[in-house]
């Protein structure tokens, strides 16, 4: 007999990168066998894909059913999740959703994106999807318009310089150097953060993620002990939506993010240095919002702390291991997986915990993931 | 406390039609409005919207957290899913999971979908993109491709004219005539559904779907007594994937299908001509082969057995009432609630069982449900 708990007993993933000789199907098969000659033969009950560009971009629909039939997974059940770049980490709670309610034992959720099917100023005119087109996008206004918007207003209320807010990057940049999987894995300097490309002022090329193609892979069960290796099982998990920022009244806090931690860490007494936390850091500036309403430091003082900061995004976060969009949050559960359990190429840690953040946009929708390793 | 049960508590819908001057978010606020006047004050944990084309003809993503935002129901989570035309249904399956597990206690599943934004032509290059396109749409092939070799088939296999297949548009525009939410409210006659348009031959305009817009809401609670009306209980659900249909062995069977009747009707013994039945019919060849599927009739003889039927697609089934693609399932759903519980226009039956069937192209996967009227 099954628990009614779930579990992270395995997960995959390929570098991200920009895979022009690879088709969607070629990265997640290769996800997929790797998790699945990791783990051996395990019966799947429902396969879960997000995914986000799949019918702008791959000119595919119901790709979860055409993914099952190229996996050899018929006649078994599938779903495609999408809300915007938090798709990952919605898709995993619903695989755990499955679960508790016991409609499947056993879930693989795959994110997959293809980023780089067409050049940056065609896919800008997709990311910017995520906003309301009826009341932003259509006039004009995309995410790096609005986040360049808090940067100043950061800088502004809290006394910073441009330079000041250059040390997420290089922070990034240093933690993905560790990470086999990360797409920018070379270390940069505050200097080279400030003289980068002008993308939308005060906001360079170095604040911002990397345009890039992924494919990642969770398996969830509600079997701990299925496998021989080490697991981990998800505590808890929220997900909340929020107004649009033009109807926020404080702009440089994050109310999706902050009902999500809230949910997250209302149970237990956790003392966040303990745990490994991956945040979703699209845009520096973000990261630095992102970490404060977490409550690991006061409002306004998170740049003085990041050269320390020594469990938040060790995978290089989406800064440097990259965002392909709709996989990100899986690539964000199969990384801390990897860090509890089996070590992220060097990277191990014997953290008990972990919380993962994912989020569309300036905090549109937030979702949130607490796990334990099993063996504390 | 509440139950582990899962119920159907409300529905609402518009008619399916071309609304040129209404954007899919009037559309929503309609049938939630509508939805929500008819069940007073119920908190709703969670919105889950079902939507195929949003990427691509609204360029919207996120949809359900934008929709949240417009309808004011910040900070509730939210999801879209996404699988092809069985959008609506692998929602309600959705809610169900999220209720069963203990996650949500009330979920507002909406279905909406703007066809009409463009006109046919474009439009046909985006309803290919149910079928595989590494190898089947970027071919050319569509689904009405396969659908009329199907109908080719079942001709030759069993021995019928052109005209013996007409009898199925007959009886869904016979039906949609007392539906008030049916797109095409008229009769038709077998001699026009043969001298219509060839679309593929021998697939006529009359064989086939209208294209509409459309918006449908259910309430799904485990608060079966949290309003004063009727309401229906989810007793089972199904959903499954099959091969291509160019891997499958038997044309003629619909192997998704089948799997997900199975699961249905496993654990009762149901008199099925007892049970209120709404099924996939995109194209009319599709209806005569699910209903053999079902077993309501001996393989190759659903033609003969149509002018009697009067318990399927009461609707109209989506050749009549139509078929805006993710809002569909959504519909079915709504329309069996109101056919058992107040009443869809004047069509009213008191049975205790209703059975829904959605699937995408030719099964590629499919979703049942089976729902029960509390008060029987």
């Amino acid at each position: 007999m099954s628990s009614n708990n779930v579990y992270v007993i395995a997960s995959s993933m390929v570098r991200v990168s920009r895979y022009f000789s690879k088709s969607y199907k070629d990265l997640v098969i290769d996800v997929v066998n790797e998790l699945t000659s990791s783990v051996g033969s395990i019966d799947i009950d429902y396969l879960i894909v997000s995914n986000v560009f799949s019918d702008s971009i791959l000119e595919q629909l119901d790709i979860s059913t055409i993914l099952a039939q190229e996996l050899g997974l018929t006649p078994k059940p599938t779903l495609r999740v999408e809300t915007g770049e938090s798709s990952g980490l919605t898709a995993i709670t619903q695989g755990y959703s499955l679960i508790k309610s016991g409609i499947a034992d056993t879930v693989l959720v795959v994110g997959v994106e293809k980023c780089s099917e067409f050049p940056t100023p065609t896919m800008n005119k997709h990311f910017i999807k995520f906003l309301d087109y009826e009341v932003e996008s259509i006039y004009g206004l995309s995410i790096v318009n609005e986040v360049s918007l808090l940067m100043k207003m950061y800088m502004r209320k809290y006394g910073y310089g441009r330079d000041d807010l250059s040390s997420w990057s290089v922070k990034m940049h240093s933690n993905a150097l560790k990470n086999p999987y990360a797409q920018l894995r070379f270390l940069i300097t505050k200097e080279q953060v400030v003289r980068s490309q002008v993308v939308s002022d005060p906001i360079r090329l170095l604040d911002m993620y990397p345009v890039g193609d992924g494919a990642s892979a969770v398996l969830l069960s509600n079997r701990g002990d299925i496998v021989n290796n080490e697991v981990l099982e998800i505590v808890e998990i929220a997900q909340a939506t929020s107004q649009p920022l033009n109807l926020r009244e404080d702009l440089l806090s994050l109310p999706a993010t902050k009902t999500v931690f809230n949910k997250l860490l209302s149970k237990s007494k956790l003392d966040l240095n303990d745990v490994i936390i991956e945040v979703h850091d699209s845009y520096s500036i973000l990261g630095y919002l992102i970490i404060e309403e977490l409550g690991l430091v006061e409002r306004g003082r998170a740049p003085s702390i990041i050269d320390d900061l020594d469990n938040v995004n060790l995978s290089g976060g989406l800064k440097a291991r990259g965002h392909p969009i709709g996989a990100t949050g899986v690539y964000q559960v199969a990384e801390v997986f990897k860090i509890m359990t089996t070590g992220l190429g060097d990277i191990r840690r014997d953290s008990c915990w972990g919380l993962i953040h994912n989020m569309s946009a300036v905090d549109n929708n937030s979702v949130g993931v607490l796990v334990r390793r099993c063996s504390c």
